[in-house]
């Protein structure tokens, strides 16, 4: 410990950690230290950008707020958010895929009836939104419970509203005893991530655009099954092939199929266009899982 | 773009940052996001320990302010800033080695005059520090720039007291023309980094005590010359072994010689016990560096 050189430090911090009681914690910090400084010396960090990446690192933290979460954003840029959902969410095939929880959900969302308009006043066109939820085998799952959001037609989630003091583009639903949910929202449109911080900085200095496909989206918990994590992506929209935050999965594009003024599905006369999309999500069974997902 | 998974996600996030169009930041990205994976997968990182590791970064952001780098002492404690400091600072035999940084330097600390008490009514027995700044042929180098900075004898630096609103033990000196520099200060005592904050946190569950054996922080500065930063260690004293931040090098140790009341080097007369450290500097010339000190 006294003569600590660049070929030794590693192995040295190691050694003082040897004695985490937590064999997890000890495993996950020993391969941390261990990437942490490998990365180091491969481009030979120097003192100035050891520096800049302090400051980077602490102008993140100062922008999370509750209502904004900037290493989240920073996670699902640098794919991280992906490989870790991807790792955690191994499926048979035929069950919905899993997709990136992204920054903007919230705890406490409002509870609505099926059929509820949950855009809540959220501006946007008017969308219809219906399917089952089923399992493996195609059975239809009574009851699950459904959370929404999205964001409006300007690409605001509420919670990026200074002021805004109710819920909107967002709520919970519970499926009836056929599985099936429906409610009524607006259409999805593409959004920039907030790009006004060091994510922001990150994405201009390396050529790429902070935008992601319209999408909404989807947790859908229901006992004896994994939570699904997911989002429905609105097919033939653009940055389909360039999501910031890498989270399309072909199987998730689905048909926003719009409609003259008429009568919608729930028998609401729309006297302007609207739009519908049906999809039904196939959970897997928790058993089939040796992780789970998110509680 | 639109079927990534765990096995293809880290070639599209290098693949989306293929047109960064500063070449050196490509390739610190392209490493980084390689070893974040790497980590994720070697560990299999589960979504709830993802979680907590946003959670612990946003807390470790929240804990930084003008006083207090929370990050840094992360990269302490996790051996960063040494395995940086070390390879930026290969120097010839003969050289004073360099150690980390630590985060409690500040800009604009006051000049002193050769002499001087840098204390400024921090508390601890007295201690009168001298020396001389050399070439690496043993020349003495005139007029260096000495900056110097410490704890208290209760192991706090000035700017770990709110309401402090003075420099104490720290200052700036220029060596005379004869490569000397003297000053008086207070006793180096060891004390712990701060660990009320999620460092500590991680210095708990890790079974890490958050103890710095006692030194004193130097960085000289000569036109010609490479930046030093280092420190002197008190010999004898605890946590030489166990430096919370792996900053001892055994050539920095010195004895600091205690001394009954009496005649002190500069003259003064001493009624109380004080102590006396004498440590010559050795500077590595600018050119045998290729990437030259922190500016
Ligand atoms: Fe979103
Ligand atoms: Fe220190």
């Amino acid at each position: 410990m006294q003569n600590l050189n660049e070929d030794t430090i590693t192995q040295a911090v190691i050694a003082q950690i040897a004695d985490t009681p937590d064999p997890r914690l000890k495993r996950i910090l020993t391969s941390l230290v261990q990437h942490l400084h490998g990365f180091a010396r491969e481009v030979a960090l120097s003192e100035d950008e050891w520096l800049a990446a302090i400051q980077f690192l602490t102008r993140t933290g100062h922008m999370c707020n509750d209502k904004r979460q900037e290493f989240i954003l920073l996670s699902d840029t640098l794919g991280l958010s992906t490989l870790t959902m991807a790792m955690n969410n191994r499926k048979p095939p035929g069950c919905t895929e899993s997709t990136v929880f992204g920054p903007f959900h919230v705890e406490n969302a409002p509870v609505f009836a099926l059929g509820a308009d949950v855009a809540n006043g959220a501006k946007g066109e008017p969308c219809f939104v219906s399917g089952v939820i089923r399992g493996i085998g195609g059975e239809p799952l009574p009851h699950a419970r459904i959370e929404v959001w999205q964001a409006d037609e300007d690409g605001y989630y509420d919670v990026q509203y200074a002021g805004l003091d109710q819920h909107q583009g967002r709520g919970v639903l519970f499926a009836d005893q056929d599985g099936r949910y429906h409610f009524r929202s607006i259409v999805a449109e593409p959004y920039p991530i907030p790009h006004d911080g060091p994510v922001g900085d990150m994405l201009r200095a390396t050529a790429r655009h902070p935008w992601r496909p319209a999408h909404l989206h989807f947790m859908i918990k229901r006992e004896g099954y994994q939570t699904l994590i997911t989002h429905v992506f609105r097919g033939g929209g653009t940055y389909l092939d360039s999501d910031a935050v890498f989270g399309v999965r072909s199987t998730l594009i689905a048909d926003w199929v719009r409609h003259e003024p008429g009568q919608a599905p729930d028998g609401t006369r729309m006297e302007i266009p609207f739009y519908t999309l049906e999809y039904d999500f196939v959970l897997n069974p928790a058993a089939g899982s040796s992780r789970g997902g998110r509680a």
